[in-house]
């Protein structure tokens, strides 16, 4: 008996094979950067060449392997996983992969709106500090943060180096206390054509989307960070338990 | 002074602004579907009408919006929060936004290849049941999800309603015990022609793409799947602790 029902259409047999494919080549399981052959992996997932044929494309597609005529097929780009176990800051939870450089865009106090004061609990007419980076694994663009800080943790920033630290880390000294809890908003949006060129992506990408209110441990919310990460660059890994939180 | 310097990129600004009304329009603050007209909006973002355009036009082009001249700016659909804070099913997490209806497309035995056993901690040989649903919020496709199933506690849903049932529900009342832990992958991928069509998406539309091995509480991995969620209908919301769990 084979994978799939082979009197399903073969888009459907192709999905089946490529989400398989994919949970493999994320985790790393072609050390060597190099897939079986056409005809091993269709031995191996029980489906037709064409079928793997076609879940390879999908892969493709997705930018996550390239294709040789005559070479085969390899491993285009490393996905990173960012916990989503603990609250991390990028270069922590990338530490091993390599290093995260950041180019700062944009870096001043602003007047936000009553959606980012609401947010950071300040008052109407309170000024916060606004950072904006472009964050480099390895030199390859990964993410996109827009990032409202409090005033008192945010200001002593325009001291630090942003380049090389993430902003949890900075914060924590400046605040001389650990952060707490975080609320967490992921969503998938396509890249516009501004987002797509500074992330070095094709317009349209799919990307990571999350939001993200930082509090310190003793309740204050003081980050407020907006996130784009590249969809072919980044995975989030965590646990999830049945029973609520505490129980 | 302004949200944003206006010495930088109007798409920068544009991207500010857009993503602090992304939340807003989520978050359920245009109850009524209108959103203010491009003054107003200007004048609480301290953006300029230009600014607020290119932000529209944004969230537009993401599905978010719709924008009508003469009319003014409507929120165009509904984004549901899935909890990232437990292990819930799609019915039981949207319980109060409306009724969830999968349809069946496929199901039955399966020879899965050894990314699936080793997964479900099955020796090789063993057959597994496969699920392929397309799940529907008061009529919308919201998620195509593929499932493999450990053999035991995934036929007698032969004989269950998938229809107006999550997984999880059925799973535990045939298990005869709670679930207790699911591991999470979370991706945003580009939607193939043919998920697109299925999920009556336009081509290319960013999908938010969970993978997640759930067991029984007394550990047994029992269901492994892989879901598509339309990313322009649904966000996952949760906490993250800056201190591991357990400390």
């Amino acid at each position: 008996m084979e994978l799939a029902d082979t009197r399903r259409p073969r888009a459907d047999r192709a999905r089946q094979v490529a989400d398989l494919l994919r949970r493999e080549i994320v985790h790393g399981r072609f050390g060597d950067g190099n897939l079986p052959l056409e005809a091993a992996l269709a031995r191996e997932f029980g489906a037709s060449r064409n079928t793997i044929r076609a879940a390879l494309d999908l892969l493709r597609d997705e930018g996550l392997i390239e294709r040789c005529p005559g070479v085969g097929t390899t491993v285009a780009a490393e996905k990173y996983p960012h916990g989503l176990h603990r609250l991390l800051g990028l270069a922590e939870t990338l530490s091993e992969h390599g290093r995260v450089v950041n180019q700062v865009r944009a870096m001043g106090f602003v007047e936000p709106p009553a959606a980012v004061l609401d947010r950071l609990g300040l008052p109407p007419g309170e000024s916060v500090v606004y950072v904006e980076r472009l964050r480099r694994l390895n030199g390859l663009p990964l993410s996109l943060d827009l990032t409202y800080l409090v005033r008192d943790v945010g200001e002593p920033l325009f001291d630090a180096d942003l380049v090389h630290n993430d902003l949890f880390v900075l914060l924590e000294g400046i605040a001389g206390q650990p952060l707490g809890m975080a609320e967490l908003t992921v969503e998938a949006v396509n890249a516009d054509a501004h987002t797509a060129a500074v992330l070095e992506a094709p317009r349209g990408a799919a990307l990571l989307m999350v939001e993200r209110l930082a509090h310190l441990a003793d309740g204050r919310p003081v980050d407020l960070e907006f996130i784009r990460f590249r969809g072919d660059r980044l995975t989030m890994r965590g646990h999830l338990r049945r029973s609520p939180e505490g129980e």
